[in-house]
C-alpha cells in the first residue's frame, strides 16, 4: 500500500476534480506485475493501468489500490468490471470513495462477484492524501487555504499601504509552489485595485490555477495583470446585478462587464457576494482546493463562513508598527477568549530569513509523521471481507 | 577557557551591575589547581577565589580568566595585585574590561610587572556572555528586551481588550524565567491600569527584578499588585511634575504621589517621560538588562529611541481578528519598506502549542552555535604580550 500511495502522489496538482489514486497488482505468487496511477481527469483510472500492465498475470492475483474502485460510468467505464474481468481474486483498499455515486458500491460489487476485499489499510494516510477531494465531496466546497505574509508585529503593510515586499524571495517562490497545489486562487476587488497581482504559479502548474476575483462593487481597473487571459484564466464573481444601491454604481459595473466581455474574462453572478456561494460554484467547476490570497475583510468573511481549513502564515523578522497599518484579518466577531478556537500546528520551516507556519483546522484529519507503518501484512483482520 | 566561561555562567542573574566572570588556575606543570567565579556584586572576584584555592601552587602557573582583571579599587581591592602577589607567570584573558576604570589598564599593569598576557581567547563567546554588561558600559543604558504574546494574526487582545490568556501555561512559565534573567521589568501606566500585572519571576530570582512603571499622567489605581512591596520592589517613573497640562491633572498626580509615599513605593522624576532617560536612570541604579512588557505605544517609543536590542515574540496558533483589536506595536514612523530593518533570528522553539521566536538587533554581536572551538592551545600568537 505504501507503494500504491506513492504512485497516487505522482498525480498531484493534476487530477482535480478527481482524487489521487495509485494501484499495484501482485500475481498469485505475490510478485509485483503491474502499477498504475491516475494522471489527469478524463484519463484512465489507476486500476486500469495497473491491470493492463499485469495482463494475464493478474489472474488469481491481488489488486492493492488507494481508493475503492468505481462502480459507475463516468468519463471512463466502471473499474469494478475491469477488476473482475482480469480475474483478480483479492482486493486491498485504503479508503472507501466518498463520491455518492460510489460510496461502498464498488466494494459491494466486488464482494458480490466473489472477490475477497480487505478495507481500511493505511486509511488515515489515504484520507490525508486526498483530503481536498474528500472535503469537496463531503461539504460541496473546495478545501480552503488562507495564506498571508506579515511582519513579526502582525502587519501586512505599512501605514501608507506599501507592502512589497514584506517577505523575501524564498518565501515568494514558495507561494508560487503553493498556488501550483491549488485549483483556484481568490482575491477581492480591493487587493486587485491595490496590488495588481499576477497570481500565477509561474508555470509550475499547467494549466495555471484559475484566478478568481470576488468583487462587490465591480469597480475594477481597466488595466490589470489578471485581464491577460493568455497567461492564465480569470473569473470575476459578483453578487446580483440588481440591488438597492445598483443605480449609483450601475454605470461603472456595466462598463466593467463590457470590458470583461471584450477581454474574454469569465463572469459569474452569485446569489450573494460571499465566500460560501463562491466556493460552491467553484466546487461545481471541479475545484478541490482553493487559495485565499485576499485582504483582511474577505479573509475574515471566509473564516467566518467555514471556507478555510488550512492556514499558511509567512512571518518576516521585521517590525513595521503603526496603528493604521494593515493586519491579516478583519473582525471575526469574537467577544471572549473562550470563543477563540486554536488551530493545529502542521509544519514550520524557514523560507530564507522568513518563517513559514502552516496550521490546520482541528476538524481536519490529522496524520502524525511516522504513523505510516501499515502495509498489506498488517491489514486489520476485523475489516477483512 | 571553556571551563572558565562555564564557571562564569554560574553567576547568571545575580552579578548586576557587575559582569559574569570565571577563572581557572593551572600550576607550573599545567595541572588544574584552582577555580572561581563571581557570584554576586560585593563578593570576591573570580580570580581571587581561584587563586585562594590554588594557594602556593599558583606560583609559576597560569591564570585563565574570562575578563581582564581589574586594576582599580572598587568594592574589592584590585585583582591585578592579587595575581602578581600569587606569583602567576602567565595570564590568558578572553576579553578586555570595557569599564572605563579598567579598559586595558589591568593588562598593562600585569605586563608591566613582567607577566606574559595572552588576549582575546574565545573573545566572541565572552562578549556574548556579558553582552548586557558590555552594552550598559558602552552606551550608559541597560540592554533592552521587548517581549509580547500575540495571536497568529498579530493581535495582543480582542477588540474588547480581553487578553488573558492568548498564550498557554508553558509560555507564561517561560516569561517568569525571562524576568529572572532581567534586572528590571518595565510597563506603562496603561498596562498597569488594564491588566494589574504582578511582573515577578515567581521566586526564580532573589531578589525579584525591580518592577518599573513609566507613567505620563500619574493617574494610577489605588489598588494594584505592584504596590505590594513585600513581594518585590516597585519604582514609578514620571516626567517633570510642573508642566503646561499640570494644573488639570495636579490633584490626581498629587494623590498618586501621596499613595506611593504611604506604600513605600519608590518614585523617580525624569527630565522627560521617555524610555531613553528612564534607561539611563536604571543603568545608574545598576541594571544591566531590562525587559519591556508594555503596550504598543511605549514599545514603539522604546524601539524608536534605541532602547530595544532583543525581541521575544510568543505566537499562539489562534486567530483573534478585529480591526480594533490591539497589536504589539504603535507607530514607528516608517514611510518606505527600505526603512524597515530586519532583525537577526536567534532562537525559535515550542512553548507548549505556542511558538517562541527570539531575535536580536543586527548591531548586537552574533555568535553562531558551534563556533566555540578555541581553547588555551589555540591562542592567537599575534595577540600574545
Amino acid at each position: 500500500m505504501r507503494r500504491a500511495l506513492n504512485l497516487a502522489a505522482l498525480g498531484v496538482d493534476r487530477t482535480s476534480p478527481n482524487p489521487l489514486v495509485g494501484a499495484v497488482v501482485l500475481d498469485a505468487a505475490g510478485e509485483l506485475v503491474g502499477e498504475g496511477f491516475h494522471a489527469r481527469a478524463g484519463e484512465p483510472h489507476a486500476e486500469v493501468g495497473a491491470l493492463a500492465q499485469a495482463g494475464a498475470r493478474a489472474r488469481g492475483g491481488t489488486l492493492i489500490v488507494t481508493l475503492e474502485p468505481c462502480s459507475h460510468h463516468g468519463r471512463t467505464p466502471p473499474c469494478t468490471e475491469a477488476v473482475i474481468a482480469a480475474g483478480i481474486s483479492r482486493v486491498v483498499v485504503a479508503m472507501a470513495d466518498p463520491d455518492p455515486r460510489v460510496d461502498g458500491g464498488g466494494i459491494a460489487r466486488l464482494r458480490g462477484a466473489g472477490l475477497e476485499v480487505i478495507e481500511a489499510v493505511a486509511e488515515a494516510e489515504a484520507l490525508r492524501l486526498n483530503r481536498a477531494f474528500v472535503h469537496r465531496v463531503r461539504t460541496g466546497r473546495p478545501l480552503g487555504i488562507l495564506k498571508w505574509a506579515m511582519s513579526l508585529d502582525g502587519r501586512t503593510a505599512l501605514a501608507n499601504g506599501q507592502s512589497q515586499w514584506i517577505s523575501g524571495p524564498d518565501a515568494r517562490a514558495w507561494v508560487h509552489g503553493l498556488r501550483a497545489r491549488c485549483d483556484a486562487v481568490i482575491v477581492g476587488g480591493g487587493t486587485l485595485r491595490a496590488d495588481d497581482p499576477l497570481l500565477t504559479s509561474r508555470s509550475r502548474r499547467d494549466p495555471e490555477p484559475l484566478r478568481v476575483v470576488l468583487s462587490r462593487s465591480l469597480d475594477l481597473p481597466d488595466e490589470a495583470q489578471l485581464w491577460d487571459q493568455a497567461v492564465a484564466t480569470t473569473l470575476v464573481a459578483h453578487g446580483p446585478m440588481s440591488g438597492p444601491d445598483q443605480q449609483e454604481r450601475e454605470a461603472r459595473a456595466a462598463a466593467t462587464c463590457a470590458l470583461l466581455d471584450r477581454l474574454g474574462v469569465d463572469r459569474l453572478e452569485l446569489g450573494s457576494c460571499e465566500p460560501a456561494p463562491l466556493l460552491e460554484a467553484l466546487a461545481a467547476r471541479g475545484c478541490n482546493r482553493v487559495l485565499w490570497e485576499c485582504g483582511p475583510d474577505l479573509a475574515a468573511a471566509a473564516l467566518s463562513q467555514g471556507c478555510v481549513q488550512e492556514l499558511a502564515a509567512v512571518i518576516a523578522p521585521k517590525l513595521l508598527g503603526g496603528l493604521a497599518a494593515r493586519t491579516p484579518l478583519g473582525n471575526l466577531g469574537l467577544e471572549g477568549m473562550d470563543q477563540v478556537q486554536p488551530w493545529r500546528a502542521h509544519e514550520r520551516r524557514d523560507l530564507g530569513s522568513d518563517l513559514l507556519w502552516e496550521l490546520e483546522s482541528l476538524e481536519s484529519p490529522a496524520v502524525h509523521p511516522g504513523s505510516f507503518t501499515v502495509g498489506v501484512g498488517s491489514a486489520r483482520p476485523g475489516s477483512a471481507g
